[in-house]
């Protein structure tokens, strides 16, 4: 979508935020004059401070945003607790404590049942997938249209790609062996993995490696080799199971404050848009390296047992997928809508894939 | 690569541009003063003027840097042959004809034989990893590094994802008919081609549909669905193979002159830098939406026979591809150090997609 079509989009929208928003300098510009009103803002995160692609995915973005408008919105970053915590970000940035917050949209499924959609859905798009659908799909009007009710304005900035289906501390040869385990698995997943006899839990990522190692917990899953291997989860359990049936992109958000955003001179507003969109593209590609470094790393250096699930345990996570996800569509109507667009999305692209990256990987082996 | 970064290796290299560069207003900003300087730069494409999600790419990488500086840098684009010929793009931008070009690296081969590894390998990486090894891997600044020689500084500005093998007159069940094909297919792939006995002819776009319907030609690569329905290729043969081997992705360039990238106050650069990464996102997303619904309309209402090329065709494909690879690194020396990088890269991340996307596409089916 562009700028101006967004801005034509948003026009039609009430502004419900409650801000006056940001420190200013300098004055509003007289005609033909360049503006030189100074922002000062704040961005709120779900991640620790410079946690590994996530937390320096968002360090950049804030620094992208300060080098291209040349000082004149200058953003300063807070780690997920540091201003307020992590699952605040959503609330911080739409009463305005902050401007702007780092996170995902399935962090607030308590706000609307249609969030997690733009973030992760088990079995449904990959990262080419998500961003087609986003742009070019009708995506990202459909999230507007959602955050715009809650003063918030979202863009995708940053995705993890495939993520790993997790560690267990057992093998999973059946789906029999599912029941009774007790895994750190959050949203969606979570849900699936209930209805096929575990127990999902949800723990901070910091409490992940202690609660495996001490059997508190029998699995977990978290994001992929990088992020995995940086909080030692090879060190509390032996099997490394793929692929991440559950989050096969997470879709991270930048949110910004309607009405901040509103009171920016067009051009800022551009800059905005231009430095999520990158962050959007250079997050995945810092996954896409260092995952393969961390994977040949916990193969070759750690022994990890890295293992695909069985096929018919991946059959029975997918028909009780596509369940729970059309359940949380049927109790909302506005989850509904988005349901509708992303799954006929999802039947063109797949097709696509099918012809050309599926064969492609197979080919080259 | 950060802009810091990135002005820092581009701080050790000579500028060898010639160019004076740019159309100026406005004068150098006193101590704390904003810069008011502003830039009217030509845009030459490889495209003809807004050909489907590259030359309409072109398009949106120039409206959004107009509109992130709020026109201080604004950019005017020309189609192929408005203002100087396709393929002239690479000398016009170096000698400064032309501030900003938009094109792809394999077209510069002539220039340096390790040129066509920075658009697409045979059997090379895919989007996902391309970006990966550009961003994160070190491919960026060994690009950087070539075309500094030539007074250039280039930006990943776009991406065709898998692309088509191609449309055949006639089927291909072996190896044995590839023998004596007339197939329009340039660069790397065309010289695979040559090795298992076809003729491989290169031709502008523009006469693909004529010279394939009266026999001129047997085969034709272009580039993927939403592309080939465009130039009505579905009328001029019956077979649609896949995958794109000799085309994993096609990586699009925005090459800038030199001397005038190093003109432009910083955060004039730092927008460039920002607005090419997000065209790089934009172009693969649109892709990869109208593929899909281009393919869906190739099979259901144009009954195109859309199918997979024989394995043992790929295997042979692929064989022959690696050598010619390894032959054009071996007859220059920078070349083979691009390509080190590349296959290092290549190397673990393709486990990683192994293990991931590839497990991912088969699981969702």
């Amino acid at each position: 979508m562009q700028r101006r079509q967004f801005l034509k989009a948003g026009g039609t929208l009430a502004a419900t935020g409650s801000l006056a928003a940001c420190a200013r300098e300098g004055a509003a510009p007289a005609d033909g004059e360049r503006d030189s009103r100074r922002y000062q803002w704040n961005m709120v995160t779900t991640w620790p401070a410079n946690f590994p692609a996530l937390g320096t995915g968002a360090s950049r973005l804030a620094q992208m945003i300060t080098d291209a408008s040349g000082g004149r919105l200058s953003v300063r970053v807070y780690g997920g607790g540091e201003l307020v915590p992590p699952f605040e970000t959503f609330d911080a940035v739409a009463r305005g404590t902050a401007q702007m917050g780092h996170g995902a949209a399935y962090y607030w499924g308590g706000k609307s049942p249609a969030c997690p959609f733009f973030a992760a859905v088990p079995f449904g798009l990959n990262t080419q997938e998500m961003n087609g659908w986003l742009y070019h799909g009708g995506g990202l009007e459909l999230w507007r249209e959602l955050y715009a009710g809650f003063g918030l304005v979202p863009f995708p900035a940053g995705n993890t790609g495939v993520q790993m289906a997790g560690w267990f501390n057992r093998e999973i040869r059946t789906v029999a062996d599912l029941r009774g385990l007790k895994m750190r698995i959050p949203g969606l997943g979570g849900e699936v993995m209930a209805r096929l006899g575990a127990t999902p839990v949800n723990l901070p990522g910091a409490e992940l490696f202690t609660a495996l190692q001490t059997g508190v917990i029998d699995a977990t899953e978290w994001v992929g080799p990088y992020n995995d291997l940086a909080f030692g989860l090879h060190r509390a359990a032996r099997h490394y199971y793929y692929p991440g049936w559950q989050e096969p992109c997470a879709t991270l958000e930048c949110i910004v404050n309607k009405a901040a955003f509103e009171s920016l001179p067009g051009d800022l507003q551009a800059i905005v848009e231009a430095c999520c969109r990158a962050i959007n593209d250079d997050v995945l590609a810092e996954m896409t390296a260092q995952n393969g470094r961390a994977l040949e790393q916990l193969r070759d250096q750690h022994q990890v047992d890295v293992r695909a699930l069985p096929d018919t345990v991946l059959a029975a996570l997918k028909e009780a997928s596509d369940q729970v996800v059309a359940e949380v569509a049927a109790r909302d109507a506005f989850a509904a809508r988005v349901l509708a667009s992303y799954r006929a999305f999802q039947d063109d692209a797949a097709a696509w894939h099918r012809s050309s990256e599926l064969p492609y990987y197979l080919a080259r082996g």
